[in-house]
């Protein structure tokens, strides 16, 4: 593109200065308030009186891990389907994520612990209520008196901390934001989308977690409603009426959509662990590990029957099979950690499937042509509407615990039911209070969001531009090697 | 594809209803049988005097994960190496997948647990004999009568649980079968085959696991041996004599076999969890990774040195790299968790990767020509001749067991030679029946399944259109972007 | 290529030879030196008091499969960007790690555990001090006599045994010195380059470790610098001036760069279980995890900025971001382990991927055009002056340890300091040693590396055929499906 005219200096600094002052500023705030937690600074930990064993990395990390890959692999790559921004798609999905788990170690870390001054990271965020192995074996095996310090919680549940796991959780529901408008917004401006969705996001959460004692393990409403809302709300202030110029790029290739499945592949396979990452251990993590696996199971043959049933002639769509079948994830987020039952797992999921995959054919076109939002990924298939119905199906089940079928377990799932600070009903209704307050905070944000990514100045590409990856990257040929060929072919012949 | 003749009705809704009536009856199952297990339920769990730590969780969810991995990413992209049928091969195995494990829960459940007129399901079936963490040290350290319950086993031995573990083995017996089968087969048609193939699979593992007593843990017979003559023998039965009018798009092209690299690749860093996922824990499987890490290292050493011997002008052929490397996972399924001794893994791969290698070069062209068997994935070779040279190995390293080699350890691999029930002898005894049974139900059950698949008014490919995705799948352009590139470069020019 | 000349039977004969040879002598070894450790077989660890949660395997295994799906899958598909290279280069990284892995178990024991006669492999190599779960928990509980032998380290520190792990460490090595050779050498050659590295690495890693008791957990040195610098001296004797005939093939085309993303995610997001898989467990390991977490997202956005910086006209290099994001990893690989601090990882983070960028930019040209070294990666900018810059950091952070900053854990960090054998400036010093020893070996070991590769018989690519799969391999089309789609379209339509 060496012809084409150069844009102007202030365009062109845009991405990298904003980036560089983005993460000067996260340095310094690091410098002056984040500090290794207990579990992580060798001093603090090898002065307490514990094993190695006791250290949470060894129950979270696995866990830790697959999320990594799901943010980083799974949503980096299922939005390659478009055919001329991969480049884009699996890029800006790097750089999103690697700022906004910085950024949001310290939103969270501001809002959930900021107790002593200083912000504490570790990998997991709430010390579980019974954290060291051995912990029963003990108690009943020696005097209380003879218990060593570690088998205590290791922090007060009234501070948490901030941690990778919850920073990976943000990242992610920026990205489902990102999926809403991609194509359509520069690099620089989805920095500021996401340095604004992140302290939201982390508002949000403290609001529904710590203020209404809300739980969504999985994050149904504060990582894919939230992410969602946000995302077409601000794709809906960005609307763009001559986007049909680039709307011949919007499709797939063959082999995009082959890459595509390597993030829905990985998505699914791992998602188990997303929504069991910060469950209470033992049978919780267990359970939502379960729940989450079956009704993908079943979210899958939804998709499958009917992208079929609604396809020409029969046929399968590659855009249902990638996200849809993902549907029966988000759907349990909420529930998962609850009993929710090997065949409430499979309904939910199966449900999930069927409307995500109709969404997918008849509501998104109906959402850009009535409510003028431009949904490229189809988030609100996938994250929207599964989300939603995610945090009713956690009020439902969390409006039937009863303490026989949680016994025990009912602390870890539902602590102030436990404590009977609360009954089921009131649980419910809290859960249903909080699913408004994430539609409400996301509608809000991703307003504001869309008049901050408006402003003039900021480079954005033309409507004949969208989704395409020369604007913003050095694009080599595809098919070079083509014209070569018949060359390389005699030069083997003549000199090999 | 507006042009074509539509299907009928009848065909067009065959993958729908299919789909639909499994997952129903599958959830309506569900709702009737089964249940979280003792370590999944959050009062079953709570109710006990444990520790998390104790959690089957925590020792076998990272091996799960890896399991999981293999089966949805490398199996469905093992399988992308045909240049137009990527999206039916990781579509199908998503699909295939997701049914074989919801259903083999249920068989697996019927056939092993179902005393309590429930089946109870977890991360894993077999609860160790020793489980809990903390066990020896506390049983030393605490008299008998202080021991809290939870030491004891959580479940007796006589009543395992089916579990997500065994139902992902499952479907990667169905896949090995798919894999023979590929390109010549409609979806609704391999859902029925996996519908019979899981109960099938679920007989044959009762036959030699709880009543021959056979140790296989990796699968060489259960799965591998299973899964290929099964699917060989369907494939017998389904033999088409037209077959050459789809030969051209029977290879693959240079991007495809690039996909196929990345189910290679991971299939192969993660079978060390394949094997050693249900093994007893501590030494057993430790050693069972390890024996399997060696294995894989030294077939892919005999596969590059048997592909470039047998090549033309001593070119590698990416067939035998992307398969035969993998048979050192297969040959040491059933032995790698007794004790093979390093070398002996070695020995054992290298093997198993130059025998693959010529049955790649030398064998295929034969079993279609001679036995018209036409086996698109090479199954044979890499699943089928590996799998009996594994069973056999399985037999000989039983025979030479000794109370000096396993020590205390011997309880946990042959139980039964332990008790003194059994000789080595005889055990070895039982494993090559054990290779008898596997061989004679899998080709009974593939060539009942292949008159199941034949039914008349089954939708199938013409044979002019195997190894095609646009029989099945709404296909983009594979080119579109090339006819658009000068245009938007002109775009770039007057608009950017 | 029916057409061209044959090359002689001794040069196509080399490959499988050499695999035949190496894997036949490699077996020999293995069945006369190497045993299953303590913790592997099954008669020594029964024999013991312990549970198998004692058994390292639950605390390493996660991070070993993380680091091996890094060898395998991310060196492996960073390398595939080049545009008619990927068979090769995913091929050979195969190949190489798999060769690699089975070399270097014997190499490092015959170096680090040769004291019984016997190599004793296992998952991890050195016992950690404090081994046991409930360690801790128990000795308060139990009076010492009490206290069951498994209780004390497995293994006297003195003779630890090879491992898994680090022969996948070792096998990075040689993939990194891959990299810069990478197009130009053949396989026959490359086996013989690991053969060599792979002893160097482990005298060097001997050196470092065991005599100069350097602490290089996440191998700045002894992983990255080694292998950068090997790999770029041989290169530097394998000059070739007439590579220009080669270069039109030595870029990326659009896919290429897609697979290429594949590799550097996985190294992106598994690198925390890199630089901590052989920490000491608990808080070690936990903040060598986070501190590289950090890291990284820091590079990345200091890549993004550099290379928008001094892109044309604004626009992101691939290469850039595919390499440079990662070297964030790199740095941090010294230093992770020790009191860091998350600002500190931060700004090490940013300062790699600034200077990475950088060094792609402006001194890769200098680098072939002024010191003959052709870098096919771009190794220097990614592994070497960020490993340079990490064991430097390593200097600075020993230097400044004080009892009151580790507290207790200076024992498992720093052990010589803990002992009072050597003051924290002494530790300095020694590292700083440590990084002259490394520069050294890997120097004289590439220039003997590059002699050795240039005997005249050894098969090597023409100056016209480097960067080319065709002279390896059995390469399909590209594009055979294009001239098929019409006709299988009137297929479709007369026979559906």
């Amino acid at each position: 593109m060496a012809g084409s005219p150069s844009r102007s200096a202030s365009r062109r600094l845009q991405l990298p200065l904003l980036c560089l002052f983005l993460q000067g500023a996260t340095a310094v705030l690091f410098a002056v308030f984040v500090r290794y937690n207990h579990e992580t600074d060798a001093s603090l930990w090898h002065g307490g009186n514990h094993s190695n064993a006791d250290n949470e990395f060894y129950f979270r990390y696995p866990s830790f891990q697959d999320v990594h890959a799901m943010v980083f692999v799974g949503f980096g790559f299922l939005m390659v389907f478009l055919q001329r921004y991969g480049f884009s798609s699996v890029g800006f999905t790097f750089l999103l994520a690697a700022f906004a788990l910085q950024w949001s170690t310290l939103v969270q870390g501001f809002l959930h612990s900021f107790d002593s001054g200083h912000i504490h990271v570790g990998m997991e965020r709430t010390p579980p209520p019974l954290h060291p192995p051995c912990h029963a074996a003990l108690a009943s095996g020696l005097a209380e008196a003879q218990r060593p310090a570690s088998l205590t919680p290791l922090a007060p549940p009234s501070a948490p901390n901030p941690s990778m796991i919850n920073a990976d959780f943000c990242a992610g529901a920026v990205l489902i934001s990102f999926g809403a408008v991609l194509g359509k917004t520069g690099p620089a401006q989805l920095l500021l989308m996401a340095l604004l969705e992140v302290v939201l996001f982390g508002i949000n959460e403290f609001v529904l977690l710590n203020l209404l004692g809300v739980r969504d393990s999985g994050g149904s409403m504060t990582i894919h409603t939230f992410g969602a809302y946000f995302g077409l709300v601000l794709s809906r202030v960005l609307y763009r009426p001559q986007l049909e110029k680039s709307r011949h790029r919007q499709g797939s290739v063959y082999h995009s959509d082959l890459f595509a499945m390597i993030g829905t592949i990985f998505l699914w396979i791992f998602w188990p662990s997303f929504n069991s990452a910060l469950t209470a251990l033992g049978a919780g993590q267990h359970r939502t590990a379960l729940n989450t696996y079956y009704s993908l199971a079943a979210s899958t043959l939804g998709t499958f029957a009917l992208s079929a049933l609604v396809g020409e002639d029969g046929r399968l769509d590659m855009v249902h099979i990638q996200n849809a079948a993902l549907a029966g994830g988000v759907v349990v987020g909420t529930s998962s950690e609850m009993m929710l039952t090997p065949f409430g797992a499979l309904a939910a999921g199966f449900l999930a499937g069927t409307v995500s995959t109709l969404g997918y054919k008849f509501f998104t076109p109906i959402l850009e042509l009535k409510f003028k939002v431009q949904d490229t990924c189809g988030v609100h298939n996938l994250h929207g509407i599964p989300g939603v119905l995610g945090a009713l199906l956690g009020v439902l089940v969390a409006g039937l615990a009863t303490h026989e079928a949680y016994g025990d377990g009912l602390e870890s799932v539902f602590p102030l039911i436990a404590k009977g600070q609360r009954s089921a009903t009131s649980q419910a209704v809290h859960q249903l209070f909080g699913l408004f307050v994430t539609l409400l905070l996301a509608s809000v944000g991703g307003a504001l969001g869309g008049l901050l990514l408006k402003l003039p100045f900021l480079d954005s590409p033309p409507d004949s531009q969208c989704y395409e990856d020369q604007v913003h990257w050095e694009v080599p040929g595809e098919h070079e090697d083509k014209i070569q060929r018949p060359l390389r072919m005699e030069e083997a012949d003549t000199q090999a």
